[in-house]
């Protein structure tokens, strides 16, 4: 790790070039349903694509979220007092977003 | 419906530029998170994004399978027999990959 | 087939049995959830318990859906006219709160 | 806090009446399902009772899942070492599931 990584005050920088992977990956899902709906291809093709996609967004969502409670969470908690309570707050509606989107 | 809606062999050609336009926005979501994270954003706000594109693909999912019935499935079901089947099974299981994912 | 099954307004019938026992499992399960909070078992136990019953209903949600499509939808696209539309509408509706619950 | 309540070993024993009575009323759903398959029920109407009990089991699993975490996880968080991190990765792995089911 490097000292710039060291610095970052969101604990999930060591991981930083597997997420930005990713989600160029999920950039280029969406350009290529762009061009399946300009193709006009067919329409359960471009539902399994949009499932996939859905299913990549999600994992990298659960992977920030599992990382955030590792650093971020667990420090507060460390920490206590009503900082704590904030961030366990703050997860819990996240976690919540994510069960009900 | 024009000519050229017409010769659209699957269906949903009248509302392409809807679609293209909110997977545009999609694929700027995506951009929009890969700076969120090079920046290395607060996680939260990060995923709060993720839920929000999360919707947005489902929307986009929701109108194209409401589209493919009423076009693909109906007409199927319509001319009956086998091919009516195939397209009906097809729908189910585009159905519960979306609602798996 | 019975003669009181083929009389059966809303198709699904012929699957009565399969879907009374599936029913009757999660109402076993919502019972078994009962006894995990009352005895105090441990939370992760319990959240694992739950998701299995969310799957389980989904399966039965996905197997109504299946069937609805198959003898409602068809018999309404045959027929054609706002029937057709109305139940095309519904279906939707009804895969959209599936997606989003 | 009682001595009772003290007495509990998973922490979540002050909100137990009241995720009985949602269980409960859970038991009740699973119930009425069965009635309305039975009575065969206009198939719309079963799914879209199957959407609400989904949503109250999900409310079920988010409060029971926001409670460890404000109780399991800070104490392991709090003692550290290799217990904070099995707490850590379990609580991950449920909120996978919920996400994914």
């Amino acid at each position: 790790m490097s000292t710039t990584e060291a610095a970052s005050p969101h604990g999930y920088i060591h991981r930083k070039d597997d997420y930005l992977k990713r989600l160029r990956r999920i950039e280029g899902q969406a350009r290529g349903l762009q061009r399946m709906v300009e193709d006009e291809k067919y329409c359960i093709d471009i539902l399994t694509q949009v499932s996939a996609m859905t299913k990549a967004l999600q994992s990298v969502a659960l992977g920030l979220l599992d990382e955030h409670m590792s650093h971020c969470v667990v420090e507060a908690a460390a920490a206590g007092g009503s900082e704590a309570e904030q961030k366990l707050r703050e997860a819990s509606e996240a976690i919540a977003r994510l069960v009900r989107s």
